[in-house]
């Protein structure tokens, strides 16, 4: 089986603390060949570190361009701050090389947009990296909605109050304080929600929403709820506050059920009464699995598809600019 | 202590069920004097269950106009179709009676609307009882928000699954079955929700709203899920069916802590950590003492003013005619 080489790039939280724990599983489909970040140190400590694991040591590149020019690498991963995602993507595929890029795919929808009509353009594979769209809980409640489990699914309802304080790590990163990606740690992080609840219950139709701004200290507004349709008629609200800390809150409401989400476990009740516990798993190592799938098989891709990740960031710039008035996702994207 | 001599107009469900009881506890302020309803047989059901309990027989009157004529009473209480209330609570006026009348004050914007402008032109009390704007648990929770026991508040989130089936007594009363109100359920059983809404935490600047139509037996749409905003920025989400049963959820959060509500208590977590029992009280009766005191004292009419009841009311006309769109509700009030 090939092995694809993998050119590391941004050693930061991403790149040590969920990508190599997933890649040093996979070590029969990627090779950390090479790797660069933009202050040399820490390029070198992952360096170190994919050598004190695996055994290999990969080489460290002062800049970007000379990993690229290297011809070292099949594909570079991208864990950088979010507004070097589009530039950093199209150096890569114009080097001929394969593309794994964290989520959101950008700042902001035109520029993703940019983006997806460039991914067309290409043979190279462009894989912008949802882990979410890729765990068990949320597949498998799409299953469940598909067989029926609570009837005709109607309403879904997802609050997270997940309250970051001044020393967590992610406020910290200085990109994240001064953001040049929309709403700050609302597209951030809610691209991640967005993604799942289209897992599950397809794409948005229209969403109206309101933001609010309630500490200082995290770059952007930081709460927002919505009212929002999918195209299958099914309403709901997703609220979330980046400043409050408190319990998630998970329904889908159906004519003949419901589905909970707790911590531990799907939770049916109504015509069926199960609780389907959690599986263990790790959906970055998923998610490098399909990568890899896509590359080296005949899989299109699917799971990773700019214009998929374009509709969850596109959710955020709707609710954003909505102040409460309806906005339709697909026009906001044709006429961005 | 001058007794009020009350006529009733309409025998139904909350003529017999929800203010009999509470009249019979106040017969040292109200006296029922006079009865009619559509079926004759329904009035003097009604004037016999009276004479049972309290032992003074009301007089059975053949028709509304008689009772107004007849000099014996010194205001109506209206428990009628919802498209009844503005022409007979004018009448009553006309007559030179006061009125208590149940919500909704009307079937929709315009006609409330007008009911209010009338309501300015008189002296008589015209008093639409609200019942939830007496309760305590609304008024209790008004207060913490006050006290500032959960910090600036940030959001709210009322979701209530009613589910009436074919064999609710409600749902069987032929006026709900082809409704002239506006919504059906969602006006009628609504505006009670909005009302406390409001006791709670404000008037309410715009909503976004949608409705779906689950069942076919509800007479109009049965489902409705919004967003809103109050005038303090508070945001909202508010989702109710009457097709659907389930497990209501209430909460109010905060930037340092949160309200619950739950079957039997108030639960305050955060700052303050604390569950309040709610206690026993009968809503109804409250709202026929505090009548009483409007009419009898120099207390002002404000929780049974009709611009109040029309504010609960255009909440739904607003959400309903939303269709995700952002509506103003003193601005639809203004333009009706
Ligand atoms: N899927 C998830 O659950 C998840 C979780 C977290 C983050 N992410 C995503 O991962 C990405 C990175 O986030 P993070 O939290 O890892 O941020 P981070 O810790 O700040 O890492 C960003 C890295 O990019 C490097 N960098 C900045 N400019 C560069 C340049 N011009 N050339 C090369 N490297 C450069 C930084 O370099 P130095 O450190 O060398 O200065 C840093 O190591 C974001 O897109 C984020 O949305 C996803
Ligand atoms: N606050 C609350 O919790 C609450 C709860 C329930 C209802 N309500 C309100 O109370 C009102 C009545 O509802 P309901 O459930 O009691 O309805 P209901 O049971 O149908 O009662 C309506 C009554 O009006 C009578 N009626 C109809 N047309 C009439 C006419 N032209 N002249 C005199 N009487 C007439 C009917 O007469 P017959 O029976 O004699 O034919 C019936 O007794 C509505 O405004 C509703 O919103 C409030």
């Amino acid at each position: 089986m090939k092995k694809i080489r993998l050119g590391i790039v941004g050693c930061g939280i991403a790149a040590r603390e969920l990508h190599f724990p997933a890649l040093k599983e996979l070590t029969d489909k990627f090779e950390i060949v090479a790797v660069t970040s933009r202050t040399r140190e820490h390029a070198e400590d992952f360096a170190k570190l994919v050598s004190e694991t695996l055994g290999s040591t990969p080489q460290v590149f002062n800049s970007y361009e000379e990993l690229l020019l290297s011809k070292q690498v099949d594909a570079v991963d991208l864990t950088l701050p979010i507004e070097l995602n589009v530039p950093f993507i199209k150096q890569a595929v114009e080097h001929d090389l394969h593309v794994i890029c964290e989520k959101p795919i950008s700042t902001d929808v035109k520029s993703g947009k940019e983006l997806v009509e460039f991914s067309l353009q290409t043979n190279k594979v462009i894989y912008i990296a949802e882990n979410y769209r890729h765990a068990f809980k949320y597949n498998k409640i799409r299953e469940l909605l598909h067989e029926g489990a609570i009837g005709q699914p109607i309403f879904v309802d997802w609050h997270l109050w997940i309250g970051m304080d001044k020393e967590n790590k992610y406020v910290k990163t200085t990109w994240r304080q001064i953001p040049k990606h929309i709403g700050g740690f609302l597209s951030d992080g809610g691209v991640h929600h967005i993604a799942a609840l289209r897992v599950m219950l397809g794409d948005i139709e229209w969403v109206s929403g309101q933001v609010k701004r309630i500490t200082d200290y995290l770059g952007d507004v930081d709460f927002l709820s919505t009212l929002f349709e999918f195209k299958t008629g099914v309403v709901g609200n997703y609220t979330v506050s980046y400043a409050v800390k408190g319990e998630k809150y998970f329904e889908i409401v159906g004519t003949e059920g419901k589905i909970r989400l707790t911590p531990n476990s799907i939770v049916l009740s109504g015509k069926v009464n199960e609780e389907i516990p959690l599986i263990q798993e790790n959906t970055f190592k998923k998610e490098f699995e399909d990568f890899y799938e896509v590359l080296t098989t005949e899989k299109p891709n699917i799971l990773g598809n700019p214009a998929e990740a374009l509709k969850d960031l596109a959710f955020f710039e709707a609710a954003i600019k909505s102040k409460g008035e309806k906005v339709e996702i697909e026009r906001l994207i044709k006429e961005a």
